[in-house]
């Protein structure tokens, strides 16, 4: 039976992950008391799962290194600098970040890459993103991993493509952009749709999420297939055979 | 049968009218030659409708106003010089000024006001809409209506509620407010959407235009209306009993 | 604090409803071993709540007669003669028997009677809704209801208007119908539209629920209302003065 | 350029194709008199698009086989020896019979026969169209094609999938099944749902037709990659590549 460290175990998400574990053939590899030194948790797992925070990963990714267990991080909001640091702790462990570890989405984005890469540019992106009135930024990090996806398709990149701003004057819309638009409100979980919208027809990619159960046994899945895998940086669709 | 004279009667949307003219049991009041002239329109018509521009509303208003001839001015983007000029219009002929002439719309808006009357402020109000790639403002003018129409409901004033950008760390949805995201993409004729999102439900008023005729026929059915009341300031539910 | 008996107290609806006494100022008027005689709790409460079964309606009903109680129904699928039941009761107390408890479906059934009200048969009206998988009847009684109000709107019937199969060839569609669809998959709890399609425009009003919650707010919410009504029969609507 | 004959040419879809041969760059083979004998279009034709009626396909299928000419077939509800006829005709010609044309649904069906293939049957599948009030049968032509679609990608046959009826009591859904609605309003073009509702989430890949000149432009695009083809028998997603 794997064992998984996690790391933010007292978080609504860590709880959300340790409720998912026996169902799924995991087993907790320490107790929120081993938390308090991340060495301790590294070294007592097969695979770490970290839904922390953006300040606490840089020590969270150095334990893992040292204790050379693999990784699964679903904090979002990471700086240039920490994706370097991931990258290079990719040379020694397995390392897969993500937006979003729901098995929807992951193949959502993957629908998003077919489609752009299929469709002319003369077939208008938009994504739309809804979530509970307690988010405190926008839009989402699934919405910016399906634009990466879109734009990916396209062989473009979303920050050249992304438009974030729609209101007042602002002229035809231009051929390639990507656009995003973000609303609040109520306990929305999350949903999501990518748009694509041509001359007479559109095609509409929608995931809706009912329950954050989804992200915890999503990154539950994500840690049982990193266990076994070689050092490197993987993605979500790895997970799926995507 | 009733004569109706038509400002903008070449434009797109004055063609769609002419088209309408007879169904619905009127009479264009003159040609397009006629247009030369704002005044011979307006003596020669039983109503007038105009659709032209903001720049030739106030030589039409003027028109109007001398020839005793009621108006629906469904032009938008008006300036407050223009809304006072038609206010002063309203003291002689009736005036119905609108950014939206669809029997569909018109209702939507009254469903929006009498929902926002009812659900208390925790219930938090989302508008999007999705219009075609060519359109070069936002959001659009029926958004607005209907945003004006839910914070009408609420007693508060849209300008003080709207929020038009939520891009980067925005913190926490403020109680109260009413959210704006517009979409543009392809050939899409106008979709607006009204969210209200409470704890665990959601309430959510759609409007899907699909042929712009429903404007004309929209306009028409007004027209026809106004062309028999009084001097005033009318709306569009005032035409439907509403 | 008002007191509240409820029926079914030990299943998922009546154990919600426990939860949210406390928060809507209420009190439950006994554990569930006194649900064991109906008469018990009927006479111990200021108003019951009875979630439980078609099959134990009439003796709760009963025993809420006897004790003057005012009762608030939520079970569904009732026969012809236990709607006679009601009707009897309400003569000795106040009785509220809906489908849907939730504020947000009420409120929906008003926009839907109103928008049906004021619409010409040309506009069709479609109901559809999703529920998850293990749903075992169709179509659900909150589509019903809403197809009700549709009807009344009109000044129909639901059951002349109702058209419930539509697969092979149907012909045209009759004017002044009501159709239904239901979808079932997954854990979804509950999402209801009434589309009404004109030519060239249609109004879409929907009701998403995210939480069974939403339901157990509204019954004890109906309660505390019902409790100081004079006999009668009263509907989920009077409860929030539409 | 390209000859193309079209049988049907008086129709409405007939009449949409000949307005978009130009811009495609094809030339309509011959003027309608030409239709009265089915040999001398496909005599005068590099390739024949047909969009006449199942009665007249075996006339027209006959004389595209006899001029050796290729021919895109968009009639539906054909019959199993319809069907045969087709295969043979395969044999000397290359033919491609489908239920819709247009770009948007083609792509739309290979990204539901790849989410069908990647989701585990747990995974719920329903299909809801919606079409104008005219439409004579339920389920659309499209929506059975997206289901086949479906079924394949799970290695299924919708013939034993497919649940067209759900009205009264029908129990818990049955695990791999895939649920058709079919609703009917307005003026509406088309709009197909398919939605795979799983545990806590959902996935619904939409297409929305708001022109019929998108059918008609793809017919055009599958009759001049048809042109050029060797016998056999071809499906709309070659057409594309995908």
């Amino acid at each position: 039976m794997t064992s998984i460290g996690i790391y933010g175990s007292r978080g609504r998400m860590g709880q959300a992950i340790v409720a998912e574990l026996g169902e799924l053939g995991a087993r907790h590899a320490g107790g929120a008391d081993a938390e308090d030194d991340p060495a301790i948790v590294a070294a007592a797992a097969d695979v770490l799962v970290d839904f922390s925070s953006p300040a606490a990963l840089d020590a969270h990714l150095t334990a893992a290194r040292a204790a050379h267990t693999p990784i699964v991080i679903g904090t979002t909001g990471l700086t240039e600098a920490q994706h370097a640091l991931i990258d290079a702790a990719a040379a020694d462990i397995a390392v897969l970040q993500t937006g979003n570890t729901s098995l929807g989405v992951t193949l959502l984005a993957q629908l998003v890459r077919e489609a752009a890469a299929r469709l002319d540019t003369d077939w208008d992106i938009e994504i739309v993103e809804m979530h509970h009135r307690h988010k405190v930024d926008a839009p989402s990090g699934t919405a910016l991993l399906l634009g990466a996806a879109a734009a990916d398709g396209r062989g473009a990149t979303l920050a050249d493509a992304a438009v974030h701003d729609r209101a007042g004057v602002t002229g035809a819309r231009a051929e390639g952009t990507i656009g995003f638009a973000s609303l609040r409100g109520g306990s929305v979980t999350g949903d999501h749709s990518v748009i694509f919208a041509g001359e007479g027809e559109r095609i509409e990619l929608t995931h809706r999420a009912d329950s954050r159960a989804i992200f915890a046994r999503g990154a539950v899945r994500a840690a049982l297939w990193l266990a076994t895998q070689p050092p490197g940086r993987y993605e979500m669709r790895q997970v799926l055979g995507l």
